[in-house]
């Protein structure tokens, strides 16, 4: 097997391109492809403070990795979930890498930021544990892109992920969730701007680059996932992708480019407005984070 | 089990609609949603003469059987192939069927319209059986309305057809194709109108509806049919069905309602003549049909 690039052995072969590389040739490709997507959505330059959401799975890893090998100014952001056994591999792993790399990483542990964990939080709000985990995430984003000076936050949603929302959002005809589909999300109103930079490579791409990085990643998925319906979707784009290659990257360019902007989102016509616990812009009486810290301390009074 | 709208013993289960029902509600039900999809697209009355395209399957024996049932004014249509084995079975159960019911049958022999079959007509063309098998059935369609008066041509798509052919649409964004699919194309320009009554019910409720009305139809499927790239569309449709029941009739009908008239048909801009050789309105110098006749008596000539 030769290296369509330089013509010595190739290990590596990429069924959706149709080309086998060597690694190195493997590490330009991939890095040439997150560069793409970070230049035509005006992601961020180097001079921006990037706040890089870790999980301590191979897509967070490895995003963190490739921007801080791209010379961008990074920092990690892991929220300690404090479920059993899960959460203490993944703060290792995010940890070590931190550590080896050099590399500025801001923990939250659940129990010191809300005094609870995240079984107790879903049961409190009533809302599914993902549910709860992303408001949190998303409220710890906004807070520390505030009191940190970061302009933005990345996360490690790659092109499967971004295929199988779309593929959802299709077949259910979610307008709202179809207009807002896209790879940034400007900065508004208190909300920090968000980029995947990992839209436009693969999740077997991004394993082939763990690897070869001899990145240490976590492999076990998160306990609440399991029975997700978006598994189901990233199930059946892995099938059309084996059927028919490069169907993923031209189903979700194309959307991009000429078919997202037909779909409307419905117009925010509320009012947000500091919430008056921590001063958050909120649409509630309080902000949602809030809400929450209430209502684990009524609970854990009651008891 | 016990039927949700007689109570009494209930043998048939559906899972998309969460209903369990006895073979006689199950005949109503199945009827309501076909004269569902006839009133809503305006489909045909009863005072048009309906021409019903007959493959010797389920779905096209079906529709043909209800029709019949609700009273429609229809004529058979089959077009026998000359494929060896395949095209005798299927010719004798839309014989049989038309026999039995006494209903009036056209019988188009590929061999006596084009003197030749359908692989031939294939290579000679220089495109996929499917595709010429097509173009010589919407000619007969056309040509058989205009000499017989046939007011409307319906076909037995169903809503896995539609649900497989919207999902592949999707996947490669093909605008023109997407502003196309509807349950109903109206008439023009010397083209006959098409309608599909089956839009609304699914492969599974048709095998359920012909086992219960004792149609003998086809069971294999046709020869050409293997690996085409619809069959993959309709297993991720049955598997999204599986997993989430009822999807597949909110993906189309909302497509239908809301989204269809968001993407558009290319403009055309070609002006149609009478096909010099059988009048047949055209873009071409010579219809396509003609133009198969020629190139098969050219070839045959050459031999």
């Amino acid at each position: 097997m030769k290296c369509r690039i330089c013509g010595g052995e190739a290990t590596i072969k990429l069924k959706s391109y149709n080309i086998k590389l060597c690694e190195q040739d493997f590490l330009n490709f991939f890095k040439r492809r997150v560069a793409e997507a970070i230049r035509e959505y005006k992601m961020f330059t180097h001079q921006d403070r990037i706040l890089v959401a870790v999980s301590g799975g191979k897509d967070s890893l490895s995003l963190w990795d490739i921007l801080a090998q791209m010379g961008y100014q990074t920092t990690g952001y892991h929220l300690y979930l404090n479920i059993a056994d899960a959460s203490e591999q993944a703060f290792e792993a995010v940890k070590n890498f931190a550590d080896k790399n050099n590399l500025p990483l801001i923990v939250d542990r659940l129990d010191e930021i809300i005094g609870a964990g995240i079984e107790q939080a879903s049961k409190v709000m009533k809302k599914p544990p993902c549910s709860v985990c992303g408001m949190i995430k998303r409220y710890r984003f906004n807070r520390l892109a505030e009191e940190k000076g970061f302009s933005v936050v990345v996360t490690g949603h790659h092109l499967d992920d971004e295929c199988a929302t779309l593929l959802g959002n299709l077949l259910h005809w979610q307008e709202g969730y179809l207009a807002r589909q896209y790879p940034v999300l400007e900065e508004k109103e208190g909300l920090v701007k968000r980029a995947k930079p990992f839209v436009y490579v693969g999740e077997e791409e991004i394993k082939i680059y763990a690897r070869v990085r001899g990145i240490n990643y976590v492999q076990t998925p998160c306990p609440y996932s399991r029975g997700a319906t978006s598994l189901i979707y990233k199930r059946i784009i892995k099938e059309i992708e084996e059927q028919m290659p490069s169907t993923k990257i031209y189903f979700l360019k194309a959307f991009f480019k000429n078919y997202r902007e037909r779909f409307y989102a419905e117009e925010e016509k509320v009012k947000l407005h500091p919430c008056p616990e921590c001063g958050y812009l909120t649409v509630g009486e309080i902000c949602n984070f809030c809400l929450l810290k209430k209502k684990l301390q009524k609970f854990s009074s009651q008891k």
